[in-house]
């Protein structure tokens, strides 16, 4: 027998397979109700419960590759072949895969928009469509947007702390993988980022592709001198040094040696504070006070508001860990909600009460108050249909599962994040103690709550 | 003028696309080497400055897909095309586009196997190839290395825990985006769980696939009983029950109607403790001793651990969030460094020495010295040709770009943990305030590391 080598996976996504990137439970179930004929339109709504840690608000992302899921999902005959093969489906008959077979989304959604400020309990998504397609969507519309809305609003506040000095995405080594890494890059790129060191990201979303040199290309020459020498012969236009390898000072020294000509200069590690302003007495004592100083070594929103408020005169930060891990926050615990189902031509409210986990029933809207300059006053939570006073968040994004919202460009979700921050009130926003924005339930949802919970414990807590 | 609509982006990672998953300045830097005619043969080690908190060892994953990247990574025309165009490069000439057409990797890798342990300090992998090949994988492969390793490691944490309960994966909705989610369930699996939810993760990987229901198919019916015997009468051989929507205790005695067919009931919320003794109490008194009872909702090693320590009558684990965002550790701090560099003939030792990230030159080996029994007793990081005693760990993977390593099963790779975990002694696995592992540099190393470094001090540091 020949000695055959197993080839190595990349286990890259492929639209092929788009079908199977989902929990087991959402195949099992969607085979329950197929198999017991329930096809009644559902609607589930995706939501947090509780803002993470030290987080006032969420910047809402994801949208768009949930779109692109959405209309793309379906079922190989691989895959379907696989499915069938699964100990657990031995009891469902064939019908059942040959309608996976012939699977599409053809359902409706409402979301708030990326860029949007959202807050806990406030729907993101709204899906309704017959009740396994509501179903089979479940987990990738959760990972996706429990991601890159955690991503973007971790980016926000980095942003913030920054104080209009530049943030850049220097995360890709330090995401949860490589695909990671460039979802991370979006996100950051709409919480206020402006560039990324992922190429790929930047050529995929048309974002400026930012990068410095790294210590190996100091290493990698006889001295420093001469390693600068010769990275600026190459890029004469952005000669941005790294000047930490040996020693930061001396690094300094080295890089004037550039002249005119230098454009900025990148400390990663010590002191940040006191070598800054150093790095700084070097370059301005050689006339160079245009040298950009930039920044980077394990910075968070915490530590980069502390060195401005101390003074430090650096110019730009590059953030990674941090940023594309949301470290201090590394999950958004967003959840998504059967809410109410037509069944026998019947609306019925759903909800569940498990301990500390109690949902609220019926499709709803969210109503956001502002004042006369636009500024956020509070946000109601209320009906579809109430038609409360206040802009409506949820929007229509697909009608019978075509898109029917003209997708923004990141650019554009980059602005409408900027514009929604810029009128959210400064006490909402803080870093620290942030004080908890005003989000209320209107009488009609709590009211249609009562009655449901009251209708479901009779039944079901005996 | 038509109105177009914008076409959602997937964001997928593609096999064409792999050149450009990669932080821009590793870009500037090859064409840099390129421009400078610098081919010297480097050496580049991944290693692992400081265990993350909580972590007293790591277990290495993530191999097979830095070999897929590695055998793949190449820059299709579209690609160098849009390189060429980013002012970054204006002065760089056509030659280095050209040389980027006709990239492939064609270097040597050792690597430490999937599945063992390792150590800070220690190589992880070891990239032998000309300068500019060795620079442009390190992006990716930090990123690889450093996800997978560190959900392999958190998993094994959390299996120990489990003390022989199974530990399932239930994360996707929670991993960082849908193709994390499927690195997450591999390493997961190779941390010694059981199995996963990710249904992409169990095709690709042939590992089991687990699910139960979820709240929506018990809100779906018009009761709680009824839910369960339909679900009952479609999967009458896989019937686990989720118990928790309405009330844990009626929700059991609901679950027990389904009589000795019933294979198991799900807990989500609540007093897990309390919780799994009252409805063990009350499956056991319907004589149902053989239904198993799962528990999920927020878990990790401690609460697991406390929850036996208490003598929670739980038999299996589903953990989610905190084990595929490796919560209390999201982000491994993997570097990838210049170790030392054949110029004009001469292998010339490299090193750094900024503030806190020191470096060692030298082509390194690590050799772990076991004892009679085969457990672990301490490991040196020596240099690759000092041929110390003890087993050397980086074995040969790739050989001038070719594969020249049978990649083991994910299967495979499991039983190398548990083996490897078999023979960690108990002190060094406790989940708190574990020992530290003995690692030590041999004589050779420090002896070429002091040297380098007075060299390149007289050098650099003015």
């Amino acid at each position: 027998m020949p000695w055959v080598m197993k080839e190595p996976k990349s286990l890259f996504l492929t639209e092929d397979s788009l079908g199977i990137v989902t929990d087991l439970y959402q195949l099992t179930m969607a085979a329950g109700y197929f198999e017991q004929k329930m096809h009644d339109i559902a609607t589930f709504e995706l939501f947090v419960r509780n803002l993470p840690k030290n987080r006032s608000y969420l910047i809402v992302a994801g949208l768009e590759q949930v779109l692109h899921y959405l209309t793309h999902i379906t079922f190989s005959p691989e895959i379907v072949q696989f499915l069938r093969r699964l100990p657990i489906f031995n009891h469902v008959g064939q019908e059942f895969f040959e309608y996976l077979k012939n699977f599409t989304f053809r359902g409706d959604v409402y979301a708030i928009p990326e860029g949007t400020i959202a807050f806990a309990d406030e729907p993101m998504l709204r899906v309704t469509a017959p009740i396994i397609e509501t179903q089979l969507v479940e987990t990738y519309l959760l990972s996706m947007i429990n991601f890159q809305t955690s991503i973007a609003t971790k980016a926000s506040r980095i942003v913030y702390a920054a104080q209009g000095c530049e943030v850049i995405d220097f995360g890709t080594r330090r995401a949860h993988g490589p695909q990671a890494s460039v979802l991370a890059a979006r996100s950051c790129f709409i919480g206020g980022c402006k560039g990324t060191s992922n190429v790929f990201a930047a050529c995929e979303l048309n974002i400026p592709a930012v990068g410095t040199v790294a210590h190996s290309w100091v290493m990698a020459f006889e001295n420093e001198q001469d390693s600068f020498r010769k990275f600026h012969e190459i890029f004469p236009d952005n000669t941005t040094l790294l000047i930490d390898t040996y020693d930061t000072l001396a690094g300094a020294r080295h890089a004037v040696m550039i002249g005119k000509k230098l454009k900025g200069v990148r400390i990663d590690s010590g002191n940040l504070l006191e070598l800054s302003k150093e790095v700084r007495r070097i370059l301005d004592s050689e006339g160079l006070q245009h040298v950009k100083i930039v920044a980077s070594g394990d910075l968070n929103e915490d530590r980069i508001d502390d060195l401005l408020r101390n003074g430090a005169p650096i110019d730009s930060f590059g953030v990674g860990t941090e940023m594309v891990t949301s470290k201090d926050a590394p999950a958004l615990g967003g959840v998504y909600k059967l809410v109410e189902q037509e069944h026998n031509g019947k609306i019925v409210p759903r909800m569940k009460f498990s301990e500390d986990k109690l949902t609220y029933p019926c499709k709803k809207q969210v109503y956001r108050i502002i004042d006369k300059a636009d500024n956020f006053v509070k946000d109601v939570i209320g009906l579809e249909d109430e038609n409360l006073q206040g802009m409506p968040l949820l929007i229509p994004v697909i009608k019978n599962g075509k898109i029917c919202y003209n997708l923004p460009t990141v650019h554009e979700i980059q602005r409408i994040t900027s514009n929604n921050l810029a009128h959210l009130p400064q006490p909402f926003k803080r870093l620290k103690e942030a004080e908890t924005y005003p989000v209320t339930k209107s009488q009609g949802l709590e009211a249609k709550r009562h009655e449901a919970e009251k209708t479901l414990k009779d039944i079901n807590v005996i």
